[in-house]
């Protein structure tokens, strides 16, 4: 992308703009239409959205051109057509590295990654409980592990949707522990430090996130909470082994309850409720970041810019109201 | 207990009944009157229920004269006060071993769990999936948790709570899943029958039943569907140091989705709704034999024996129709 | 069709195949498209499913040459359409007598409906308690009720949705109590025989299904538990004419009982819930065979041949784990 | 009662009153107290409601001095015991005829409920559609059926819960009915007359009354809704036969449709939701008069006399606000 | 439009009808089809619903040549398209003012309008509690309240959703009230009056009906029971600056009271559940009002018109049963 | 009180303890026993809690010789009847002013509350936005408004249920704002803590307390949320006035949405839903503080001191567990 053009992103595009500019391609198909002759369908992106894309005409030769993941430079222009912009291109060529801006492609930089994954060290080694630490330690040392939780989506869609997104929730998440649990003395920071950063940690293996986002079959049978048991009895046997004592199993059990009732209610797949003061702290806090980025991002994400108010939202129950102030993320930082 | 004379089973206690029979105490506290003079309150009980208890103006050498636990030999009589049946006794005291007869304080007898437990491996060895086999075969080894398995109920209340209940409850449901697996070949039977071990093992670690029912710490802040996790995970390690392979990591998630989602739905408990075929039959025939036995039992239990109706359970959110042919456990088989 | 060329049953077809067989003919019109040329649509289907078919640049004639309810031959191909299966015909006449094999066009063939009727009629004749003998009896002599009840099915969707359903559904329940109801004792196996017989009678007249299957307006006003009030009484009437004698009150109390309480929840249109130990039974059994009936085929008519996942089915609040075991219907007995 | 003392309804009592008047006897018991001494427990009532009274040191000679269901004259005083108002008797007996003011223990006098019943029949009578004037002739016809219908109150709780009350909503729903139809000239007056008739007909038999209100087995196992397709089809057939016609089918599945649906929600035991305008006005009148009546009555029975809320009724979720303007029933016409 | 021909309302079309008269236009686009031609897409209405109309090969010119909100005269030919009604327009210009029948646009005419203001006007002058009275006052004196309450809709949709709507379903309601009301002497009719003509009052500023119909943002943040507040303190004020008194603080709150409670239900967003009788009475004569109004246009606007049914409404759970007898508003008045 | 002696809070009192200190009485009573002899019954309370009390043989001099409200010093022993502690108490006294220690009788010391109400304003000062600091000088100059801000409860029960409740939960809430907000750039501090003053502002008028905590019959009616409309309508009004400008009306919605929707959910009365980012922050810091305030007071208040875990909450659906580390409030700080 030239220098001197800035990028128009995914969710700025309007009606009948011209565009001349890189993006990620997938989904394609060679289709034929209604008089048999073919086209190309496919979606492009980059880290502001979507869009759905044809190149009229198309044949073999342009479907072969390049493959799904790959960036592709297109020609073309935006049209809204039924209520959703699509583009039509007229070529669609896979792009040289050197026209590609990896950045435009990322919601999370990696820089930002290293710097809250950094930041997650620093807290998990502010615990003073000794057995805590020591479990926690456990889990650092699994580089592995560790690896997967700084690449992880926090889920499917919601919030935080996106590489990275496991990590820069847990911290957020921590954060809010370390300047709200002072504020109550009766909350055991450590535990709740704890609960923090292992409440969605299997959610590393519930989701592949390789390419798309997606459910594992695990995941699906069983779900991040319940999966997470595993993963803590095994890092309990290893802090067990490290240390040449037994863990303390109360201590066990709550830190597995903060975990399995993080949701809060039954209705949603809390196999129990919060019943200890930092397991409903933890379920309020959580709560509390989710939402906020949730709806942070379902105003940034309307398509109705000139409204003051997002469509309606059926799992919601309501429209969320934007206010004449909120501007789109994906530009607002470039 | 004199040979000539039948035992009187709580159950069956009416009005203003003498009554000289040997019972099991508990609860038993010494008690000021509005007048300052001591009674003590005790509850007795058989197999058949309890009945609160009054020995008016005792004294503290009657608060010695047993423990709760003990059998008592009790004189006294029986009165209704306040729509309940209350026994006034006139003298109270530990019983000898002789007078004693303990089926009458026990729901199950011990031939009848041996046999039951006989029942189980007999069913577990019918499993012919050489993995699924391993798997049961590990449980059948450790001799400690069969223990437990044939001493535990299959809960608080509701059905099958008492000492024993559990493997009555779980063979029972195997012997369902032998006749009813057949009639639907789409079923796998092996699965069903280690779901239908399976489902409420846990139940042996989420209460305590040495003495009286209750939940331990664990069983109340994770539930018998969630510590199950562990108790599998502990299992399939051991099948696989067995056996030298790995096990399957798809065959495991089947059988833990089928314990965490055979409560059926959200609030119930259930982590995941069920979502396989073995998974959806478990659900609904553990349902069926929870439900006739629960409901069976209350009719049993319940103390309008002239009417036709039970009293209103609120939980069920009705009253329960005996008509004229339910008769009481508890004697109907002494 | 050639006795060399296998069917391709319709959940079989793929992209891009050639086809030149035999279907049922449904919905067609003619409609022009947005050049004002003429297109013709229409529905194409056999025992495995249905796929929405078009004939470009059609007439008049082509909108007369078979009627809807015609077997027609088909040559077209296959295409993929927004994420459906389509076929785009190149031509469609009515097929001749010879080229049409019926048992490719019904899910139960006539002598599997005759078995399970003969079935029905053994195990009602298996009753023995006189007055539901008697009643039962009623009914088997009423071969207009008998007719239908045979070619009904027993319901507009999730299961058994076909002609001979209801049949197949009760037969299939009626197995089970035959071995359930053995296994409680405190069940009356004749009581709950006459309950699962009845259960859902009426849907013989709650649905036509010469053709389609709809509700009639007096299903749709009253459903068929409340309608079946009027034909048990009916029955009863002829029961107590034929023998003389009348007919317990409680017992026609108890019957119609279980069939207005079958659905088990006030939210499923129970106007009451089951308060007998058989109206519990029977809803869980009816559960059962319903449930494991529905996603079997929700499994089977699952597009996503290469998934391990059904859709997601919002009724049910759930996708379902195929796992890589469920071969489809329609298909696999051939 | 002597003339010139004014009676002191239940209602009326307050702490510490001298009383000697009738009441209605009901439920004695002879007991113990706790320290063997008997007295005699018992309920006295009158058309305003009933207080607990006891006599203290009762004899045998005492509890056979009279019956439950007799007119007792009574020498006491009331007493507030643990926030209930209750009678301590000095001395009870049989009262003779002439001490006994029937009005005072009936809610609706004889002439009310005469007249209240020739105005259903007038109302009946207005009926123009031919078909339902024959079939409410039918029900006219049925000297047993008006008798039952005009002794049976409309339920057991909640709203006029005594002899009469049943005719009383009727007429009072009907008198809505004629002048709120013809407001509304889409809704056929003549249905709706004779949904109003018909919604509750069935409690006739749902309930008995003869002495306290209770649900027969019928009506607890099938409800009055279902009752009353029974009881339709037997007039339908009864009109039919006096008119030598057959009767509209679709007529009558409106008539029960009105009747099935008329709670207006699955959760309240409606077997379907009203789907005709006269179901769904049948439905709001029934509501309104019911509520109105409950209210009024909730308020009119507080015993917070000197508050301006009634106390927390769980099965509304809400106190009701009485402000200063509600008068007692009972004693207001007096 | 000529003398001679009867216009044919939007409701009334039917599949390949010729069509030659004016419409209100709105929601004009112009867009390219696949092949990059042009097409004017635009929505053509009248008093009886509106119809997507799409106009061929058009042009820029085409685009500019009526404004949204103008009448237009269009000659073409409707079109069955995927289930709906759809038109194929030849030609589309604007209709002089002699070709518009404004009557056709509109669902209250102004003399109807003017007749309920007079009623409104008419029924708060009856009115005889001095306060109230004192209060309705002021409204009526508030020439900008009562033109934006005779304009407004009563809601964006369901019922009375359009101009005029508000006064209409606050007459019809003050008129139930008015024949309702007498038959329950416990209700003070003053004050259910003030309640039906206040309960929806704010609606005036919770919507705007200038052209569309649509939320305000304070209508959508507030509601219109909430701001209703704001609107009845104004009024409290001038009340008691024109009266020089003090008004009632209980009398206010009664008042306020049913506006807030009179969805009936927290679910409905209530914010209180009704607790006064005339709360109560105004919840339900509000319900039956809004619900007979609502179920009588789903039936008339239902387009199945061969049918005894309208489609399934997902809000309501149901369909709705025509029978033969529902004529559609729009044609039958004209 | 001797500073010798310590004190014994209601809360710590155990079975058979003597006792001889001063209480705060109320709910006084003389009433006759089963015998016709006199006792006087009262409650007996300090800071931590309230016991049942009795004076055997009572006369009308015991009754008269304190009035409630006072302070008295009682001699007594404590018991455990029926599973609750009561006081028999032998004599019963007006306390001298020396004797009583004022401290052991408020939550809240007037030096908190000061200290509290004095970091209200300084936070309050805090706020940047001209017209949103405007506003709250206009409560912070209405010195009754502050007074009762400052003296009010937070509730009935459940949280903060004492005087100074409010503004100990609010200030705590603004704390939590101004450590919360500054990690989300997206949300309007000064907003938010104008909303996290407000909320529950109207709660001054809805309750009265100033002896018992009662709602008042507008509180009843209307609620805090929907009376806060009139006191911000009123504040609003005057800052105009003060200002001589007119408050932005979109900002007033804003305010009045975070107050009528901080309760999350329509069944909890919210008359809207949080469509703010402020509102939903609102919603779930609200609800973190109370929830904390709620599960650590229901620990304190817990009286089986030898159990992990507290009774049954039916409200919250659980038991809370207390591991082995809550103390009781009211003595902790002693």
């Amino acid at each position: 992308m030239s220098t001197t053009t800035l990028r128009r992103y995914v969710s700025q595009l309007g009606h009948n703009e011209q565009v001349s500019q890189v993006f990620l391609a997938s989904d394609k198909q060679l289709r034929p239409n209604r008089n048999g002759n073919l086209y190309l369908q496919l979606q492009l992106s980059d880290r502001s959205g979507a869009i759905a894309t044809r190149l009229w005409n198309a044949s073999e030769n342009d479907y072969k051109a390049f493959e799904n993941g790959d960036y592709v430079l297109v020609d073309g222009a935006t049209q809204l057509f039924q209520g959703n912009m699509q583009m039509i291109a007229n070529s669609i060529r896979r792009a040289r590295q050197d026209e590609v801006h990896e950045a435009d492609f990322i919601i999370l930089q990696s820089d930002e990654i290293d710097r809250m994954a950094r930041r997650l060290a620093e807290i998990l080694r502010s615990i003073r409980t000794p057995e805590l630490r020591n479990l926690v330690e456990c889990f650092m040392m699994d580089a592995g592990f560790m690896a997967k939780f700084a690449a992880c989506p926090a889920g499917m869609k919601n919030h935080h949707a996106y590489k990275g997104g496991l990590l820069e929730h847990v911290v957020g998440l921590m954060e809010l522990v370390l300047v709200v649990a002072p504020r109550y003395p009766q909350l055991d920071q450590d535990k709740l430090l704890v609960g923090a950063f292992l409440h969605d940690a299997s959610k590393t293996d519930e989701l592949t996130y390789d390419r798309d986002i997606a459910y594992t079959d695990e995941g699906q049978l069983l779900g991040h909470m319940v999966m997470a048991m595993t993963l803590i009895d095994e890092k309990v046997r290893e802090a067990e082994r490290l240390s040449g004592e037994q863990f303390s199993k109360a201590l066990v059990t709550e830190i597995k309850h903060m975990v399995i009732s993080h949701h809060g209610e039954y209705e949603y797949g809390s196999a129990k409720l919060p019943m200890t003061l930092e397991a409903v702290a933890l379920h309020h806090l959580d709560n509390l970041d989710a939402k906020l980025a949730s709806f942070t991002q379902l105003m940034a994400d309307c398509p109705n810019v000139e409204s003051n108010w997002t469509q309606y939202h059926a799992n919601l129950g309501r429209k969320l109201y934007k206010g004449a102030r909120i501007e789109e993320r994906g530009t607002s930082e470039h």
